[in-house]
């Protein structure tokens, strides 16, 4: 089934499931992520959340560049509200990629600059092939790349952050690896398949356990230990409780397979 | 001299001066955190709080697992107050081995998963074995290491925490140092001597000093930069004018070796 | 130009436009971060954010130490408010360094240790030479590097920075790399040369905004990510309003080289 969102040519939107996969779709011009493309993967992404088919969200693109980050013509000769309105509707983007309750991960191919790199940093997981690149480069347009930098200087810390966002070099994927920005590098050629194997195991777990535990991550990071530990302990709790927990349990005891029920 | 703690079999609590040693005692069953061990490991760390003769602490296991994390036979057909009490034992440990005035070092031979990993990423030091393994698999079993990931995720990042916590993947020592888990890794058969050596050498300081700069790091962890230089400042010059300070600095500027007096 | 701060001979503070230059030069001592030392350079900085010609600050050092820490003549036998004045005037360093306009880099070839361990883990950048050496050893002298943990738990996080101070051990450069106190690492004798390069190229962005960018970075690192990106993207929004910022994104879309203009 394939249905595009928002009537924009430029993201696709299919639910494969259990899979619901956006791709950015105007290689072209590098995937910008203009207003209008990132309210269809937002609007996307909060389909996939009504869904119960969707478990897991990939998000990809077609072509040689994963994305260039922003539609520069949307930044010239505006007024302020205007250029509030972008960088707005980008948060949004960021934090629906956190709120839904399916895991995200990005299938990175090629460049991720700006606010490319800035989704890649922000998905909860990002697998990609050995010849993608990340940068924030903004600061030679003149524009420092502040709303990349929230996602980026959490993903990899400081001195690597600061060093990418002042000077716009941009990394290869084993060095993304390695400083935390992906779970995962690949060969190029393994890349989709490695992040199909990938959604489906995480596909074949409990979809209400793995909600539970997606939403209960990005609560307890913004905590200090001693106020996450008080929130995550009556998660646990809770979630203990819940059949698929009891089966799941239950099931590893005897030795079996477990069914999930739970949606 | 050898103690067992709270008549249990399940643990041992052992002070070989200047060395507390707690022993994870049931390699048969792979060490389970049950409610009841738990308990005997955060009655040991307070003894040894307590303890002027107790420099610094190794918890260690028995048999070729650390530990297989929690005892899930007390997660099934319970009460929610049930579930409950189970992890706010388990949390009550973790805060524990931060509270005590002696660092704590795990020493992991073997896998060390769910909270056995949770407790692994709680020690102030963790050296491993480089067969030990560690995972937080609970989400293939319904029931999403949610309490683990408090530890987890602060020592590893959010990247490497999501994927271990959504597909339940071990990660082998190696990797483990590579993220921050472990502050050290070596070859199996020299596991204990390691740990000896490192506990000697952190026990030949001042134990005054030690605890304060113990204290000293959960506190300024938790708070935002201006206000952690604010505690340090007053932490460092308090902790200067201590004897052991005083006698510390002016050995070495005299080039001979301190002798410490603080407890 | 070359001009002396503060009356001491221990710091060289020299503007060689676009650079500020701030040198250490007690070699003999192993380059101590006095009192009056650390004044000085807190005086450097403060003159550099203040002059137009300055565009990025090298800290670097004469001999073969960058910094051995404080002079511990000052830390015997004073007064509690004696010392307290030390740590608080090292504060207000390392708070300096993080709130002047231009990017501060750290050029590291030999020994930082204690206090010169933390500023080079302050210092936005910092490149080592390979035979650099780092380590937080307060504990062997009975006083706990705590005000340099709070830079350093930040940079290389918690099981790192707890071993390199509760065991004093120096780690080397390729090592400060990996865990991210540095942001590179070269052959000593490409030191000084990379670094000129790394600032020349930041220097060759618009002034105004590597400012505003450096400024957001230290903001929104310590607020909750939902506040951090309600900052940023008012942040963005206003920088995009920037003449460099339209000159800059103006000259990318016409595949020119843009003029900056504003200071």
């Amino acid at each position: 089934m394939t249905e595009t969102a928002t009537g924009t040519q430029s993201v696709t939107v299919e639910v494969q499931a259990p899979l619901g996969v956006i791709t950015l779709s105007n290689p072209r011009r590098r995937n910008p992520l203009s207003t209008t493309t990132m309210q269809a993967i937002t609007a996307g992404l909060r389909g996939f959340d009504a869904d119960p088919a969707v478990r897991v969200v990939v998000i990809r693109a077609l072509g040689p560049a994963f994305s260039a980050g922003h539609d520069l013509g949307e930044l010239v000769d505006r007024t302020l509200d205007d250029e509030r309105a972008v960088f707005e509707t980008c948060t949004e983007l960021m934090r629906t990629v956190h709120e839904i309750r399916q895991p995200v991960i990005a299938e990175v191919a090629g460049m991720a600059f700006a606010a490319g790199c800035q989704l890649v940093a922000t998905c909860d997981l990002a697998v990609a092939g050995r010849s993608a690149t990340f940068s924030t480069p903004g600061v030679r347009i003149g524009l420092f790349c502040s709303t990349p930098m929230v996602a980026l200087s959490r993903a990899v810390g400081r001195k690597r952050a600061m060093h990418m966002l002042l000077t716009g070099d941009p990394i290869d994927a084993e060095t993304a690896f390695d400083w935390g920005l992906l779970s995962g590098v690949v060969d190029d050629d393994e890349l989709e398949s490695t992040v199909r194997e990938l959604a489906r195991k995480i596909a074949g777990s409990s979809a209400r356990t793995v909600s539970i535990g997606k939403q209960a991550f990005y609560t307890q990071i913004e905590l200090d230990e001693a106020s996450a530990y008080a929130e995550m302990s009556e998660t646990m709790a809770a979630n203990a409780m819940t059949c698929d927990a009891q089966e799941g349990i239950s099931a590893f005891l005897a030795k079996r397979e477990p069914v999930w029920t739970d949606s």
